[in-house]
């Protein structure tokens, strides 16, 4: 039987991009998967009372060997019943890193940009512990704020995992020979422990710990950033960077940065990964302003469906999707190119140009 | 008798920065103030297990009509018994906002950048209540995040204030008769009520019940903005903020990439603000990589020596020290201009022009 892959575009233009990756995973491997549509979102919510219905997530953990999620609307206001479902996706399939590559020939400062963001997926504020109480003074709203030792070694063996691979990668293809220095790759660790000593505390040191939980990791470098300075740095020089590992609320944060200096959030796909399960995911949101005008770009969808496949035992179908979506950018053809990167595109269209491209 | 400024230099390039500052006021407003050097920071501590002396903080209360405040470096491990003195300071004094004008007649893509961040500045993350207990599955540690009405409601006052102060000021300034739309003055709250519904819920609910607060506050716009989109927002089309008003750890995060796109860390001044004090602060860190070479780039702090005259009392002396900072800046002579800002400058060299300018 072929395997399955779920799609779960939920609301917006999730339901315009994701059809477009779903084309472009049939296009690079005819027939080798099948496909369920599965229910979730703001939109089923509001028709159903039940923004992730359980049969969802019953279907992804039984069926399914990955997933491609679209993106969710968040309501202006706060409706009693509704909460994030990609965030209880997450949690209940334990996806414990949102792994965000961003990359381009020529970022924001001209310079190559070839980073990726490892945000850990399950904690931090995103709990959602929260409580209010009235006081003489008004009210008063707290929320927890979880760092575990056991989440942020884990995300740190996922950042140093990737760095080890990178380092891996350039050896192999630097030029034998050649004068230049050797490969180098380096996790920057990002936290804000001169205010959050214990909670931030934790996690730096679970991180650096767990550069001793496999031999490949030791030839990575370590640095440290406060997160207020890993913003400002990003923008100021972000060639620097390579392989970046937050608590889930600084890496939500520092990957729509990261989003901004490669041309638009439109490009940059992500991974929901657990030790079992992944589900690829563009990191924009549901774009209600040009929902249903078939403008929405593909791009970032596509480049999650890369990120799904290379998880599931087809590297070479990603890297050949990487490669026909840097190819259409690098052509930079604004008549094909979508109106967030300055083009006059269609989704189809871009679609379409990938998948001559494969 | 002259009223007293308190310089509190405290750390790295502060030591360098806030005498400069100092060397300004003195320069506008002669024998107007006298100062007096207040300790504190993380080198005092080294020395005396103390950050925040009680004499400082009594000090300011009793003596000063104001103060500045220079830079603290954040030790790179936990050290016991250490806390940021600025963030006790900004507590103990009530300075329940932080202001940090953003500005540049070319900001980062080339249009001009013209906003205010207003930064929470006693709560959020920055409470430091924290914990950390040992399970069986490792140590789990946990932070509170505090969100109240009453100083999500003041400091929404002092953002709309600010916006309607903008507004009067535009309306002053703008050519009669000329065919341009009439100004606007808008207000972007920060938030990511999408995840923190409750207490992002309060803040977001609370600053927009605070435009009723005052009649003058009625014809500023609002609009929200969740803060990873924020950040992504800031670097594409930094043009369409005005004033964004943020709790605590967002404000930091945001005031920070907004630093980026003016150029450098090293001109964005803030103002700690309470209702019966106030403290200047440059936005940027102590920079131990460069402190004590003669080259930190004085114009933060020279720009909150400008916001804090201009908050006790002498908003004339605060509009000749800006202006003669914007004309040093404009004529761009990279023999003035300090590394930061790509020249060959030193601290002195560029506190001389400004003086030179006022
Ligand atoms: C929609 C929202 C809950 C989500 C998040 O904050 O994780 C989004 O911003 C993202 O980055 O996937
Ligand atoms: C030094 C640090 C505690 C401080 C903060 O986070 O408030 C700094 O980043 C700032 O912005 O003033």
């Amino acid at each position: 039987a072929r395997r399955k892959i779920g799609l779960i575009p939920a609301d917006g233009i999730g339901k315009e991009v994701i059809p477009a990756a779903q084309q472009v995973i049939e296009a690079v491997l005819p027939s080798r998967f099948s496909f369920i549509h599965l229910d979730c979102g703001f939109e089923h919510f509001q028709k159903t009372g039940v923004a992730l219905p359980p049969d969802t997530v019953k279907q992804l953990r039984e069926e399914c060997a990955g997933a491609l999620f679209g993106s969710v609307s968040s309501p202006s206001h706060k409706v009693a019943g509704y909460s994030s479902p990609i965030v209880a996706l997450r949690k209940q399939l334990d996806l414990y890193a949102n792994v965000r590559p961003v990359a381009s020939p020529i970022g924001g400062t001209g310079k190559p940009i070839d980073m990726v963001i490892v945000r850990e997926n399950t904690e931090c504020l995103y709990i959602k512990s929260e409580r209010i109480t009235d006081t003489p003074n008004g009210k008063v709203a707290f929320a927890d704020r979880q760092i575990s030792e056991h989440a942020s070694r884990r995300i740190g063996r996922m950042a140093f995992s990737l760095a080890a691979q990178r380092l891996a990668h350039r050896r192999k293809t630097a030029k034998a020979g050649a004068a230049a220095a050797p490969p180098t790759a380096k996790v920057t660790i990002v936290h804000k422990s001169n205010v959050l000593s214990i909670t931030d505390g934790l996690f730096r040191e679970s991180v650096r710990a767990s550069q001793q939980d496999d031999a490949r990791f030791a030839e990575v470098e370590v640095e440290e950033q406060l997160v207020d300075s890993m913003v400002y740095r990003m923008f100021r020089e972000p060639e620097v960077f390579d392989v970046a590992v937050a608590p889930n609320l600084y890496g939500d944060i520092i990957s729509d940065g990261a989003a901004a200096l490669v041309g638009s959030l439109g490009v940059v796909g992500s991974a929901n990964v657990g030790d079992d399960f992944v589900i690829g995911e563009p990191v924009h949101g549901s774009a209600p302003d040009i929902a249903g005008r078939g403008i929405a770009n593909p791009i970032a969808s596509i480049r999650s469906a890369a990120l799904l496949l290379a998880r599931i035992g087809e590297p070479e179908a990603a890297a050949r999707i990487d490669a026909a979506v840097d190819a259409v950018l690098a052509k930079n053809d604004l008549r094909v190119l979508t109106p967030d990167l300055g083009g006059k595109g269609t989704t189809a269209g871009v679609t379409d140009s990938i998948i001559k491209g494969l």
